[in-house]
């Protein structure tokens, strides 16, 4: 990247405040700016890094008024975060090569579909059946299985396993080594103390603009469809077991599992290591606290919960407030007998 | 699929009620029932779908006193749901068509002891001297260490990773990128605050009829081995430690993990998200609610455990209970005074 | 193997009690010890499975009184289990025979910078521009992408990921199937209730002698670096967000998760499934007891934490205690009133 400060003003339009014929060469954190970088002050608490940010150029909020005299070129706009973030996206565009091709160490079965300017990496499987939309880019050691459908525009890590049957909108990112499709926890009891398995015979259904994390596992429906809705994004090590369906542009932290046959509204958020019971449903516009657990459904939209079992917030944040005063509490009751 | 009412109640031994010459195509659950779907009625709570569903044929319990007119033909039968496991099991079995032979891509080393009717995926990796037995299946991208036994009937699903020296039964299922034999984390302490790796000798043994979830990791013990015992049933991303004992039939939910040398006794049934500390033994048919903190040895069999740290469960949801009552208890008290 | 007792005593500077002769073929924990074994008693708990072995020879502290006779030569040193790591750890490096060379069905992209003796297995793959240390060992399966930069005496194990711009040092051990530098979970709200990617335009720097457990994930930086310092011990199924900074020489169990751009300090212990929130800082040397939620920085260095929000471990065990008592509490109260 090498760009002037005043050009990338006119990107974001901003308003220069400072010398804009300087060169920029790549992104800092404002408290680690160095000389040919660009950075942005979006939180009032980092503004002390302003005044002494080595950072060439620094996008600030429009209406900010500086306390200290600064080194760095600025550029005022309305929302520094937002317009560095389509600095960082601009750039991201400019600079990634997307690769074209099947790699002759790949190997693809016969008879699949395969979309124009498709990439698949050396030693990724895809096998029978399977269909692949146009832009796709299927990394090195992908799996895909029998009757896979993919869309156009998606990304597929190295070393992601896509069972049978799976459907996957356009749109999508899978990270590394996730799992998509592998068999529901399912064992029937049986009179001698041992499990018989039941038959996972469902699949998944991944929507458009759905993102999945490292690691991550989303199980195949029993029946039906394990449904991950659109805009849905889940991050590393999350655990969707068999026929969940999350709801559209709801995300969801690190190490969270939501047990079989729940449905989650959209536009949820739920915090890392939570666990939600299986067979409920979470109302849409959820917030979960992390590592809650949640035993019932919730069925009042747009609340905080948290806590095990988890509670509105407000009352768990009480009872936990409650809780540090046990040791005075305590003492006050004996003190009256 | 496709089959008439009449035929699929031979099959699970129910009596017919209703029109049994139509054709079956296909599952559904009974609120999605479709025309040429069969479905279940076993959970009484569910029985309001049987009056409105458009599945062809519905199994039902042979005692169920009908409230309404159906559309469906009933098959009746004595435990609805374990008739229908049976014909999903019939199912798979007819439709289920195991691929034989060593794909050109996968590279198996020379001298191990391969049974028949093997499956080797493509891209595969089978180290030297592994014994693989009768009808089982390696998928594609399946890593298989060096002096590795695994028995008949396997199913090792891509991207598993199976190190040096594990031993494995019959009729085993591993699913998806799960880590078998990584090392136990043993790091001892030096005097200037580093660590020193404890070398982990020993390896990991895996009895008859285990399924193991995707992304599950189970370590190899420091000496002996870490044994995963005959039925025993783990979730996808269950973590095991090193030296671990899980007793027989006994089934762990998601992202539980157990710690260094623990024992776990048969046929307990474990939650989603529990913890259970080092060097412990549990109980057999001991159950532990999800989320759940074992920090000690229960000795007593047949207990259900919650809460952290896990106590019997009646006296935690006693707990819990009061803990809800707290904000009353802290006003009387302040009226008291 | 195969030394005599004597010849294992002068390795270890030990002081032989018994037939030093005896011929040593193997290790055995105290309990499971067999003829021809040697084990070790360091903890005086498994003091009387010493009276009952039948391991030949028992490593056992100098100061030992014995209470009864046994059958087994002992060894006696200053610090038993010290002893005996060391003994396990000359056995490996005795045995282990490392391979060389790069495998057929690896593929390598040209250009790339390989030090001596490095192996690389078969069916992984290493992207263009990355550069490989001496005497390091990627088995196979792995999937190094572009500029990734790995150091001397590394050890990547199979299935492995490693997102391009990496940068680990030497000695740095990694299990499989563990995913480095996969994008960190950043998502813009957008007006409309869906999320637009934040670009993670950073990367992973793993210093030496860092050991990663199997299945762990760690996320590459917005910008700037997500750092893995010195020494660093992470287990099974850890998450390591974006911009995080773990300090040198700590140590992290399995299935705990950190959130983004949180600094750990150094020398830290950090039991399994703990939660530690986005943002926030812990100072060096803190104890975390597992499945604690750490919610707020921790300022002063040593302290034991534990509990959700965690606080220093006294008084979360209190307040545990206090908990355990409230049934009486509110007995007493109502007699009281």
């Amino acid at each position: 990247m090498k760009f002037t400060v005043d050009q990338i003003a006119t990107m974001i339009q901003g308003a220069v405040e400072g010398d804009g014929t300087q060169h920029i060469t790549g992104f800092d954190k404002i408290e680690e700016g160095k000389s040919g970088s660009i950075s942005f002050l979006s939180n009032p608490k980092y503004e002390s890094y302003l005044y002494d940010t080595e950072a060439t150029a620094v996008i600030v909020a429009a209406d900010l008024d500086l306390k200290s005299p600064v080194k760095s070129t600025l550029i005022r706009v309305k929302e520094p975060y937002v317009a560095f973030t389509i600095l960082l996206q601009k750039y991201q565009e400019m600079t990634a090569k997307r690769e074209t091709g099947i790699q002759v160490t790949a190997h693809v079965a016969g008879g699949i579909n395969v979309g124009k300017d498709l990439f698949v990496g050396h030693l990724a499987f895809i096998d029978a059946n399977s269909s692949i939309g146009n832009y796709t880019s299927i990394y090195n050691h992908v799996s895909i299985g029998k009757n896979v459908q993919i869309g156009d525009n998606c990304i597929i890590y190295p070393g992601v396993v896509i069972y049978n049957d799976t459907v996957i909108g356009n749109n999508v990112i899978i990270h590394a080594n996730a799992v998509i499709g592998a068999d529901g926890f399912g064992h029937a009891p049986q009179a001698d103390g041992t499990y018989k398995a039941i038959p996972q015979l469902g699949n998944v259904v991944i929507e458009d603009d759905v993102s999945i994390g490292a690691n991550a596992t989303i199980d195949r429906a029993t029946m039906g469809s394990t449904l991950i809705r659109k805009g849905v994004k889940l991050d590393n090590l999350v655990q969707i077991a068999h026929n969940v369906e999350i709801g559209a542009n709801t995300a969801i932290a690190a190490q969270t599992g939501i047990s079989g046959s729940t449905k989650i509204g959209e536009n949820c958020l739920i915090g890392g290591q939570v666990g939600i019971a299986g067979h409920i449903s979470i109302a849409p516009k959820t917030i979960i606290t992390g590592q809650s657990g949640v035993t019932k459904s919730i069925k009042t939209p747009g609340q905080t919960m948290g806590g095990f079992p988890a509670t509105n917030n407000v009352d768990n944040l009480k009872r936990s407030a409650l809780i540090r005063q046990l040791p005075e509490l305590f003492e006050k009751i004996n003190k009256i007998k």
